[in-house]
């Protein structure tokens, strides 16, 4: 293992995560808050490890697929470290576990918290909680090497690590070049949410920081009450409907920039995405009427609490816990199912879902005739029994990894219910357990640690934090 | 498809159960009941059928694994309709669709009742039922099989349909052979259990009746509170220990016969079985400390538990409900684990679980080395990418069937852990929803309908019953 290129590119990440903690220092000094302290010392810590790895470059540039897992379980571990350093040493959130997990949260785009009175916090903490959303969506690494472009096999693999989502299209001949598409596409996007927020009389910070939580689909608010606080229908509508566009894969952005209309209509995936959403939010709504005013109203509350769940993204306006059991039950299935690959958000992804059915009605097949050779298709593109086996396995480490994290978190003693979502919402990276108002305050310390690797286990895609446990990874020379 | 060998065939099934039914009927007239003709219809009924196929032998024979399958999902469906009868026309349980549920129950030894007070049903109907699980345990086909002798490839087409786990072993060079020792040793299991019952001071019915219902991991008692009703550490302990051992694949007694010790000590599904019993219990007891008065007594609860959960029986000694989260959630996990391959126990097996594990162990090392071989061995033996692909589809099937299950029972509006756990319960054959007084008669009958489904795919190890949906099984010529 090439430790001195590891240790020489976290130096580089930290610088970049230094300079992004410049935005929040700043708000500090406009709104005269006394927190600028607790804002400089982990930018003094950051430019201060960059500058040593500029300084002190590697000889020995091999990079491998090892070396990519390696960096990347391992720098999202120290950046929530030091992006949990201002909530610390503002004192606004006294507990160092509870800094560490809102962290966590922040940059894998979960959107749980450990704050029961989020209103308590500072607007340069609040922003740079939401702000680390915005980081975390495309992934810290993904941004340090837009930044510097670096060499081309390094850069694929650390994405193939870092991005969400098994498929990860190359847009162009180069990846980092693709790099910085994707990261131009998702500046735009942030910036249409920010402008179509303002027009809905959103003031220009509530719109900016909720225009960052909606691109990571992460899901912190500055309000208790989530976007319920607003009570637009607009405003509603506006932050639907760019939940729904962060979770299709940025691929699909690209393709309509190089006007290949028809690769998005055969795009499997992005159907499926769209009916699951049509689908379930009709469903709900009709389950909702009884509750509301109006079809309107229902069909409101219905489509927003869909684009939140399925693109794991976790603001509120309803409170999920006092609907109808259907309505409920669609809104696990969404989580678990989650937003498209190569999209900011969570779960385990609509194409993976794909595979996963279609492996499923193919082994009924099979069972008809056991000797009958059929294919799985995707996307017009054959899957062979190797990705799928791929896929499944992914599943397998997951499930296990779900009921492991399940026992330790038992210990609380904590209901049944709260056990099992708790988990399961910080794995699939969606946020509160339950209703715009669940929190985390509660648990153990030993749990907010759990949730807190389950939280990056889930954001990461498993491995690069798995394999930081596996004592082949350490063995093998 | 050769539908006059499934008739026939299914005529065939039809004349041992209306055989079998004579012991009921038997039990009706000894204790002077009313119910003597509620008996008799079906007993004529299956006759009639039984007579038919013998007149009317097919010529044509061929018999395939579609036959099978069709064949096998079908007739667990007609034999669970004929076997309510007794209870329908005796008006011990009013409604149609409840008998169906209890007898599904009963065959595929689940345990679930929609029955609130067992103790009103008559001494032959509660024979009735729990004979239907030693009947069910190890395939009403396979017990027709062992009777009448039939073409040997016909027999293993059937009983790789029947049996429970992916895991069947061929004893001898014949497979009808194989069948008559797997019966040998099932009714000399269930035998020693009467005995060893008899001694603790159980009376005969009982004893008969508690031993066909753990033979077949079911967990239909005559009496309310279940084996609780006794309140026997003895009988707690024989009970206890006569689950475990009908949870072991068979073909071990076969081995022990055939003095192939070595084999045995090779088994890794018998390994880990009794390793998750030993280290599950000892937990479980530790965690029950405050609660009873004694290691002893601790012990004695959750041993019991653990050996009723993981074979998927049933019995209650003990209200689950009560004990602390961490004791719930290893019984939550044993419930999915199930018992091994080639039992009479349901769940997904201890053989897949381990498949499973090994699995995603090895695709966190895939992560590490992308282009090293890896090979993945259970027994001794590897197993292969196609085999590994195999089980891996089937979970994906399972947690599709269970996902769609649930949604539907969610139409009831019942709360959460409910609505999940009653689903998971009957799918993965286990019994009670929670605790040993649980019931399903409050849910509707369409929930009632699809739990009976649920409880055939999970005992048939869902292909038999999920091809009978599958367009491509009938529009295949």
């Amino acid at each position: 293992m090439n430790y001195k290129m590891i240790a020489y590119s976290i130096g580089r990440i930290l610088l970049v995560v230094g300079m992004t903690m410049l935005i929040p220092l700043g708000l500090a000094i406009f709104y005269r808050e006394d927190t600028i302290w607790a804002h400089i010392v982990p930018i003094l810590i950051c430019f201060a490890a960059g500058a040593a790895a500029l300084v002190w470059k590697p000889k020995n540039r091999s990079f491998h697929a090892r070396e990519g897992m390696v960096l990347v379980g391992i720098s999202w571990i120290v950046i929530s470290l030091i992006g949990a350093l201002p909530f610390y040493l503002s004192r606004q959130i006294p507990s160092f576990v509870d800094c560490f997990f809102e962290t966590v949260s922040g940059f894998t785009t979960t959107g749980s918290t450990i704050l029961s009175n989020v209103e308590a916090l500072s607007k340069s903490m609040l922003f740079w909680r939401s702000f680390t959303h915005w980081l975390g969506g495309l992934g810290v690494l993904a941004f340090t090497m837009a930044i510097f472009s670096s060499k081309d096999s390094k850069t694929s693999y650390m994405m193939k690590a870092e991005m969400p989502g098994p498929v990860l299209g190359k847009l162009t001949s180069s990846w980092t070049f693709s790099l910085r598409i994707l990261y131009i596409i998702y500046i735009i996007l942030t910036l249409l949410e920010v402008v179509f927020l303002l027009f809905g009389g959103m003031n220009l910070y509530d719109s900016v920081l909720h225009a960052c939580s909606t691109a990571g689909t992460g899901g912190f608010s500055n309000w208790n009450s989530s976007i319920a606080h607003y009570d637009s229908a607009y405003i509603d509508y506006v932050i639907s409907i760019f939940m729904l566009l962060f979770g299709i894969n940025f691929n699909i952005y690209f393709l309509i920039i190089a006007r290949k209309f028809a690769q998005i209509k055969a795009n499997e995936e992005l159907r499926w995405y769209l009916i699951i959403i049509a689908v379930s939010s009709l469903i709900i709504t009709i389950n909702l009427l009884p509750m509301y005013k109006s079809f309107a109203e229902a069909l409101r509350y219905a489509f927003f609490q869909v684009n939140s769940i399925i693109t794991t993204t976790g603001f509120g306006t309803a409170d999920i816990a006092s609907w109808p059991m259907l309505s409920q039950i669609i809104i696990v299935v969404l989580m678990i199912i989650g937003a498209c690959a190569g999209s900011t958000g969570g779960g385990l992804k609509v194409i993976r879902t794909i595979v996963l059915a279609k492996t499923a009605r193919y082994s009924v097949r099979k069972a008809v005739s056991p000797r009958s050779v059929f294919s799985i298709k995707a996307d017009g593109k054959e899957i062979g029994v190797e990705i799928r086996h791929g896929v499944l396995a992914y599943f397998a480490a997951y499930a296990i990894f779900i009921a492991v994290a399940i026992l330790i978190v038992s210990l609380d003693n904590k209901d049944f219910s709260t056990t099992v979502t708790s988990v399961i919402s910080t794995a699939n990276n969606i946020g509160p357990i339950v209703g715009p108002v669940g929190h985390f305050a509660d648990f153990s310390v030993l749990s907010k640690i759990v949730f807190s690797i389950a939280m990056l286990v889930g954001r990461l895609e498993i491995y690069p934090i798995l394999v930081l446990f596996s004592p082949y990874m350490w063995t093998r020379k």
